[in-house]
Parts: structure tokens; sequence; C-alpha cells
């Protein structure tokens, strides 16, 4: 018997929802936000053993996988084809595929190729009550009735449980080169990252990081690996070699009219890597410090970046908390990350960090941004999840989760459960 | 009153769901499946006089638009503030935001750019019950709770009415290259298709015509304006103008050596639409033929491409219609168009063009294919509805229609209705 077979007879199996058991579709267990974390007595239901790489074809340019594929061996069996999957969430050498379809995973990537969603062109879902859904297909366009890959693509497994993803995938980009660039306030930063766009650039990531991350990273790593300076950007180009020496001579041009501390530039994957080594080691280097790390991935509007930096060194001042901000400034999806002592040990701190997740929040929606780019709301951001959305959307939320999993099997507890952690009705 | 407000009283009014009125969203017009034909008696819905564009910020790179704004408005408006709205569907000149929203539309350039979906990143929406959703927001990235946004979009006016429309822009690339080039065969040109892929290009568009698409074009505009040869390539690219330069010299010369019977190259943005006339004027020399043009807008796995085309010069020959394919080759998204005469005034014209329809699709759907790719089911491709999803998929439809508009007052009558000329059941 097949595992979509067995898969099916486990959730189409009455006595299972009758005896109020619950299903958590739990994938490569990196989300942020606990989504994957079981939080009533029922069935945790791992994919990992589904691990196969079905096909990647380059003439169709799709690949058809099974949920639990590690994301980076679907990137490199991919270029080993010549082809690219260019979603490149951070924990992407141990996060799966499932995991991504289920969070519509993002990445500094995302800034020119788009989030998970943008390549999921097939799904198999096996619904609460048992049935198996295929919809889409090996297409790159598709108009064939409602968009049920997107309704399924991040709904953090409440909807159904994948059991097979066709992806598409593009042609690999021959080249790549990095700039690193560390400047001596933050707003200097994002203001290059508005003079970067106004250019008529598109580049593949553009990232930001604060003098706290910075500093992080010194004490973790030494010195010698981080270049000087209160603010850093990293700025990828790809595309053919030519055209991509061409415009990082454009870019490298803009950068170092914009008074640098510091300027460095890799024309080569390794050498590129060697720059993002950097980068990829923020989350590690702030969890050293040995405080515990309350990671945000808020948005705002662009051109917020220097309001929302002013914000929250003003939001460290008053509430005694450093906070470190990297990430996406390209598409002004920032990492806040309010760094907190015996956060576990204290209930006094957990009160001061809500509180000033509250402010942070608060001043995000007021702008116009939102309280997740990337993450989802899961458990974690379930008590601002009332804050952030309005009494239709949340009304609808239910409508749609009562129409597919009338008896609340799949992945109960978490942002749509009314009980629990909300932090205004 | 507002006219959101207007709205919201009379979707909210009981009297007219109770009375079994029905309502359906008008936007352009210019749908290619029907979805704005209203099929029952009730209220025609026309947003024509919302049509403002309410902000356009290069800063935060997003449009605020009302859904009666035509597109190539918001297209030049985007323009001046050096942003880019990608998704290009033909009749950009005439249809709507709001209509492309309805009908998740694309055109050409969506090979590298994508379809509308990639761009709404905001919604307001009045549902059947005279509810007013607000969804997104003027950010790039949100994960916040399900994706709504797809959910409408895409929708053919079934789930909800758009009343305004925020969209994600790109920076504006500077600079842009058009190639024409024939050739004998269109194995040849569809083989260099797949060809200029393996040079790891992302062409802006990359568009296919056959023989007697061209040979309408001669005898609609004269031949001078028509290139000699049976198949026809359009090649774009764009980006910063060192940069195309380069590209475009490598396609050249990939398609030099492939024997082209023709080829015209284009630097700037009056001669690149001056080549790109010849392909915009396609469906009008096709209409010029005297003879009905039932325009299918399959989609094929790319592998598929010389099979598409080898199947409907067969299927041309057997059923004694002229059969025209053009279109998008880059995503396998191909417009086959059935050419039928006295296809208004004789029933038996009509039952041999289903009945070629019929083998159409049968082999599309064999090979991996969707019968739709830009256009929609709408009523025109009712019949097909059942053949191109599974009982489980068509079910799943039905109760998401039945949460969001239990009293099917929103464009009754169309693909979900079991009334009406579906195929098979």
């Amino acid at each position: 018997m097949s595992l979509v077979e067995q898969l099916r007879q486990l959730l189409g199996n009455n006595a299972v929802a009758n005896d109020a058991e619950t299903l958590d579709e739990h994938s490569g267990g990196y989300g942020y936000v606990g989504s994957c974390v079981p939080v009533r007595s029922g069935v945790a239901l791992s994919l990992a053993r589904m691990n196969r790489i079905k096909d990647i074809n380059f003439e169709d340019a799709v690949a058809v996988v099974e949920p639990g594929v590690i994301t980076a061996d679907l990137k490199r069996a991919a270029r080993e084809k010549k082809l690219f999957y260019p979603p490149d969430p951070a924990s992407f050498e141990h996060c799966t595929i499932g995991g991504n379809v289920a969070t519509n995973a993002g990445g500094p990537r995302c800034l020119k190729y788009g989030v998970t969603r943008n390549y999921v062109v097939g799904l198999e879902i096996v619904l609460a009550n048992g049935e198996v859904l295929r919809t889409g297909g090996r297409v790159h366009k598709n108009k064939t009735g409602f968009d049920l890959i997107g309704l399924f693509t991040g709904s953090e497994g409440m909807l159904g449980v994948t059991t097979e993803i066709i992806l598409k995938l593009l042609p690999l980009p021959p080249s790549r080169s990095t700039i690193s660039a560390s400047f001596t306030t933050m707003s200097e930063a994002a203001t290059t990252v508005q003079k970067i766009f106004a250019l008529g650039f598109l580049p593949s990531s553009l990232e930001i990081a604060d003098h706290f991350t910075l500093e992080a990273a010194r004490q973790d790593s030494g010195a010698t690996h981080v270049p000087a300076g209160n603010a850093h950007l990293l700025v990828d180009l790809d595309g053919q070699e030519e055209t991509v020496d061409v415009e990082m001579g454009k870019v490298r041009d803009l950068i170092a009219s914009r008074n640098p501390t510091t300027l460095e530039i890799a024309n080569n994957e390794a050498d590129c890597e060697r720059l993002w080594a950097l980068r990829r080691q923020f989350s590690n280097s702030l969890r050293a410090t040995g405080l515990t790390k309350l990671n945000e991935d808020i948005v705002v509007p662009r051109s917020r970046l220097v309001d929302l930096i002013q914000f929250a060194e003003a939001l460290s001042a008053r509430s005694g908390f450093p906070i470190a901000c990297f990430g996406h400034a390209g598409d002004g999806n920032i990492h806040v990350n309010i760094m907190a002592d015996r956060y576990n040990r204290e209930e006094v701190v957990r009160e001061k960090v809500q509180s000033a997740l509250d402010q942070l929040f608060a001043q995000v929606l007021a702008w116009g941004g939102v309280i997740t780019g990337e993450h989802g709301i899961g458990l974690a951001k379930k008590r601002w999840w009332p804050d952030a959305t309005s009494d239709v959307a949340r009304t609808l939320h239910q409508a749609i989760k009562r129409t597919l999993d009338p008896d609340d099997i799949l992945n109960p507890g978490k942002f749509l459960d009314e009980e629990g952690p909300q932090r205004s009705a």
C-alpha cells in the first residue's frame, strides 16, 4: 500500500476524527512560529521519509517531488540539470519542500524571484475527509477554476496534507556577483537601497543588517570576518556573465559614491558564498549572545525602512531590550529580533517582551505594514492575529477552515483556534 | 454615499438574493470565455466609472487603483514614475485591472514576470453578504493567514466584487530589444525556443506564430509587413542598456546559426513596438479572414510544443478546419485557433467544431497539459470543465462557492453551474 493510500485511509478513518484526535503535519520542523508543534493530544504526522525527487526535466522546466525532500537537495539537483529553484529560506539545508509549501517560504532571493507560491504549479493533497485532490500539473500557466494551489500553499497544514508537489523551474543564470558594503549609519544603508532601485535595478537579493547584529557576529566569529561599520548591505546580481559584470559595476559606483566604510565584491560562486557566510551566521551569532532571540519578520511599506529602524532604536531604549534588525531590505521585510535575557525563566520578562511586541506590531500595522512576511502566524503570532486582521477576514478564514476540515482534525489549536493567547477579540 | 457603500448595500440587500436575481461583475468586457456575459435575468454590474488611479508611489513601489482603470493607463502612469507593471494581456488598451484580477490575466511578458496574481498585494472585496473584506496592503510580502488574495484573483467574479486593488510594481527596466526571426518550419522555430532556454536566458517574451497566422497577416496588411517564412519567433529582452545589448547579441548569434529565413533586430522602444505590431494584429488578421476564430488558450508541458504543432496540423486535415497556432511559446501556452466558416449560421458546423475541440482538449489533457492558461473557463469552456478536473476538485470548488456565496448571486450560470453544456459528468 502506498504512503498516499495509507494517509488517505488514516485521514478518512472516522474513528480518528470522532475520538477528537488531532493531526499535525510535520515537515522539517524548522518553522519559526510553531506551526508544526502539536498543542493537543493526537497524531503528529511526519512525511520525512517521503523524500524522493521523482523527476527533474529540463525541457518542461519542472520538478516533481515528495514533500520530505530537503530544499537544498532540490536546489542542487535542479542545478545539475542547468535549472534553478530560486526560493532560499535561511534553513534551506534542513527544511523541506513540504514545509516550504505549508508556510509559502521566502528568503533573500525572493526579491527578484518571488516566494514558494510562484513556483508551485501542481499539488497532490490528502483532504481532511480522506479524499485525494490533484490540482495543476507540469505546466507553467493554468487558469482552470479557482486557485486551489494558492489556497493550500501557506495554509500552515490546516487545510490538507501535501503528498506531491510539482515545481516550476527557471533556466539557471550562469553568473552571479555579490557586493558587501558597510556604512556608518542604518539610515545611510537604507537610503542606498532606494537609490539602487532608482537605477532601474532589481537585484536578486538586497539584504541589510544593523549594528547589534554585526557586533554579535564579531563576538561570535572574530572581528576580521565582519566588515567595520554600523550597518551592512549585501547586494546580489545574477544573469549572463558579461551582464552581471556591467550591472555590478554600476551598483559598485553608486555605493562607492555614498561613502561606505567598507566595500568588497565577489565575482564567482565560492567568493559570493564567502561574503554570504556572514549573513547566514547572523541568527546563530545572535543566539550565541546567550539571549533569547524573538525573531519577528514584519514587513513595512518600503518607504518606511528608515522609520522602522528609528522606531526599533527607540523601542530598544524604552523597553531595555537590545533589538537586532536584519533581513530583506529590498522588499521591506525586516527581521526585528528582540533579544531577551532570562526569557524562559521569568514570567515578568515574557510580559515585558509581549508589551514591546505589542508596540512594534501596532506601529507596523499603523504604517500599513503586516506582522509576518514569511514565517506565518502559527502559535507564536496567535496573540496578534486579531490585531492584524479584520472581523470579516477572520470570519472568512473560519468559514474556509470549516468547509475543508469540518471536524478540525488538521493542525488544530493554531491561529484559527479561538481559545488561547489572543490579545484582543 | 461612496460607490463601495452603494455596492455593499446592493449586495447586502436580501431582497436581491431572495428574488433569485443575479449579479454579474462586468469589467472591460474583453474576456474570451464569456465570464462577464449574464446568462440569467439579474443585475449586470459595471465598475467602469470606478476608474481612479488613487496612488502610484516609487518608494513603496505600489499602485492603488479602482477596478475600472484601463490596464494600459496604469502601465503608462507607472512608467512615468520609472515603475513597471509587467502583465500585458493582448487587450491591454481596452481591458481593466478589475477584469485582469477577475481572470488573473497573463500576456507575453508573463514568461519572465508572471501573471496578474504575482502583482496583487491588496484587495478590497465586497462579499456576497454585503460585507467588505480588506486583505493585504502596501507591502511586497505577506504571510498573514490563508491566501485570500489568491482565492479571489482569477475567480471570474464568482466569489466577490473587487472595489480596490493594490499592485506591486517593479523598477522600470531602462532598455528593451526585440528580435523578429522566421523559419521554414514550426518545428525549427519550436526547437529554437528550447535552445534559447538552454543558454540560461529568460527572455521577457518568447512568442511563436505558424504559417496560417502569418498568411492571414499578409492578406490583411500586405506582404511587405510580414517576414517571409512559415513560422515566426519574437524574442524580447529587457534590463540595463549595455546588458540588453550583450544578451541580444548572444540570442542573435544563436538564431543566426539555425538558418532563419529572416532575422531583424530592434533596439529602442519605438522599433520594438513596430516589430510587435505584427504580433498584436494576429487576432484581427485572423478575424479578417471572415472565418469565426475560436481561440483556445491551451497549455502543454514545454517539451510537447512540437507535438502540439503536429497534432494541430493533423487535426486540421482530419476536421477540415484551418487551425492557426500562435502565442506564448516560452511557457507552452499556445493559442490554438480553430477557424470555422458559417459557425454562427449552421448547427452542423458548431457540432463539428465541438468535436474538433473535444479531440484537441483530450490530447492536451493526456499530455498533462491544461485547457486554459489565461482565459479561464467561464461559459465557453464549461463543456470541458468535467474533463479538465477531478470529481474531488469540482466538489471542492462547489463547497468554496457555497461558503462565499450561498445564494449563488455572484456571476451565476458559469462553469460551476451544473446545468448547461457540460460534455460529461
